[in-house]
């Protein structure tokens, strides 16, 4: 159902001819028909942020947008002034089209680094997506798919609160790390919702979803989570509800990328257990979750507990406080680790399961945290390495 | 001519039925045969480090080692008190042979982390090397097959200084990232130097040097690099020539081990030029070379200049200073980043050598410095996925 499960918005995907993929559905255009236009953002942290980015965090800064127009085939990063007047340009189209400023139009481009987009082709893009918007499940399906690059598939989320609905897409597979996770998102909601309350709820949810996966620990140029409101279902959710549900959409559709991640055979869920503080459960996950050759002793379907506990070492005594000598770690459930030596058998461990947990037991607190990532395999490389751009 | 180059020290390197390949070389005997036993020492910082490691540690506190026991065929890592005790074992046997203490013994072991040694085929081993042990180019050949992992060659160095000699022996090839490169070393020389000087000399000559090269971002729960003193020359070294002949020797190890490192089909080379200063540089160049797409995109002989920079722009501004519309890329020699756009096309990039040279200018300061790193390929995943330990 995507983006256009939420009540009062329309959407659309069409092939404008920017994938280098002849007929690919290659742009989406997403629509706010209000009665609000609300709307907040996060997005990458990248010091070359794509000029899409530059262009939408200023578009979005005053907590209004009508529309978002998005494009893969090309991330027009690193691509200057230039770059940034195509972004400009093709708010302005959409803009024209809808009858509203070019600032309440946001844009988001994923693709190649380093080269301009074909722009003729974005623009007459925009006209046929607008042509073609549809607030039914047709319009929000077009659109997921059109926002696909190496994903091998659309990602999609449908939440009901009470009187109100949340849906959404997202794409990503590549260039997957903290923070954010490599991405673009968009979130549509019909309840009633101001700026300030949307701003909230997206970053607390999109800080424990999206900024905990890590595919590749490579982190993007183009990353944008936009959550947009259209007040169309005229309730005024609860907010607790509220911002449970934004961090549920964004779990969900974090989830997806993590089961899609480029040439994954196995999602794996990394769970510290007993730490000090947040920032000490999440340094060790992460700490794991980079490790190549632990994700590679996956794809093997070996559960190298050495390769988790050489990560683990290397996380500062200052940053998470734990006794090595204390530390258990299982895997699928097999107490495989103890005390920081070796436990059960790693034969006992079933690791022909797509989803292989992971769980870090520091014996140091109370506090725990999850990080998801994905293994290394040779269709990762091959992806990366062979591909033609 | 590995460890035996430097005068007043005799090596083996045994096939003791450690390692599970039959009649592998996996025992090494390094013996000082003075007249001096001045040693220093630099060791992984992962807290979960290996039993020799924490043997070895104290044994060299003092500034004084006799000889040096090293093993591949595992790694006695994660082994708690019975492991430590087995390093503690063969030190003892060594040291008895010897007619020393203890204490005048290190250990270094590597291999599979969380299982025991076989420890009577390391004590028949530490004999039958004890019987072999030669000053000659055959037992520093010997000992330096006999520490090979993944390796597929010995590396080994020898420098002349101002009548004087340096030799060494390293083995390391995955696991390797700073700090330091995963790898057991063992330098000799027959100046005579005091330990203070040598513990300097070496902690300056790592920092630069194996603490510069990543080939798989993994921190080891092993890493030794030792060196020993045996005055046999008789001469007393200009502090700096011999500084600067340690550091040298570093740098060819670890330039050996970018070239073995597993799996790879390019080394590169990245240099940060223009930083504010050492650390920004440091920071700045170690970002690119933690990036699998990146390495990914080498393997594919992909200058992918796109990958350099979404990478260096995980580096927050407060660690490395620049404006990334300033900064310029070469690889191979040609600006293919131009001010943070695009450059001259990627295809003049030959990328075909071996030796892949990464160039970036930040302009933003005088400071610059050097990293190295290996390419992503299906090898090394190979290697680390579908290994048989």
């Amino acid at each position: 159902m995507s983006v256009t499960f939420a009540q009062g918005f329309s959407a659309a995907g069409v092939a404008a001819g920017i994938s280098a993929k002849a007929g690919k559905l290659d742009l989406a255009f997403v629509v706010n028909n209000g009665p609000l236009d609300a709307a907040a953002g996060v997005f990458t942290s990248n010091r070359f942020c794509a000029a899409p980015v530059q262009w939408s965090r200023k578009a979005v800064a005053d907590g209004h947008l009508k529309a978002v127009v998005l494009n893969s085939g090309g991330a027009n990063a690193c691509t200057g002034q230039p770059g940034f007047e195509q972004s400009q340009a093709t708010a302005h189209e959409a803009a024209g089209l809808l009858g509203v400023e070019d600032g309440k139009v946001a844009v988001c481009s994923t693709g190649l680094i380093g080269e301009l987009l074909p722009l003729d082709h974005v623009l007459s893009g925009v006209h046929s997506a607008y042509a073609g918007l549809d607030s039914g499940e047709q319009g929000g399906s077009d659109a997921a798919h059109a926002i696909m690059t190496t994903d091998t598939k659309p990602k999609t989320v449908a939440l009901e609160g009470n009187g109100y609905r949340i849906g959404g897409m997202v794409k990503g597979s590549g260039m997957i790390a903290p923070q954010l996770a490599t991405m673009l998102c968009v979130i549509t909601t019909d309840a009633i919702v101001t700026p300030g309350a949307m701003q909230a709820a997206l970053s607390a949810g999109t800080s424990v979803t999206f900024n905990r996966i890590d595919t590749d620990g490579c982190m993007s140029t183009n990353d944008t989570v936009l959550l947009l409101a259209s007040g169309a279902s005229g309730v005024e959710p609860d907010p607790d509800e509220f911002n449970d549900l934004v961090r549920q959409a964004c779990a969900s559709l974090a989830r997806q990328i993590v089961g899609d991640g480029e040439g994954a055979s196995h999602d794996i869920r990394i769970s510290i257990h007993g730490a000090t503080s947040e920032d000490a459960a999440l340094a060790c996950g992460r700490a794991i979750a980079a490790s190549n050759l632990f994700k590679c002793a996956v794809s093997g379907n070996d559960p190298n507990w050495g390769r988790i506990l050489s990560s683990l070492g290397t996380v500062p005594p200052s940053v998470a406080p734990f006794d090595p000598t204390h530390v258990d770690v299982d895997v699928n459930g097999v107490r495989i680790c103890q005390g920081g030596g070796t436990g059960r058998d790693r034969s006992e461990v079933d690791m022909t399961p797509r989803e292989v947990g992971v769980d870090v037991y520091l014996n140091a607190g109370e506090t725990e945290a999850t990080v998801w990532t994905d293994d290394l395999t040779h269709e990762y490389v091959h992806i990366n390495a062979d591909y033609e751009s």
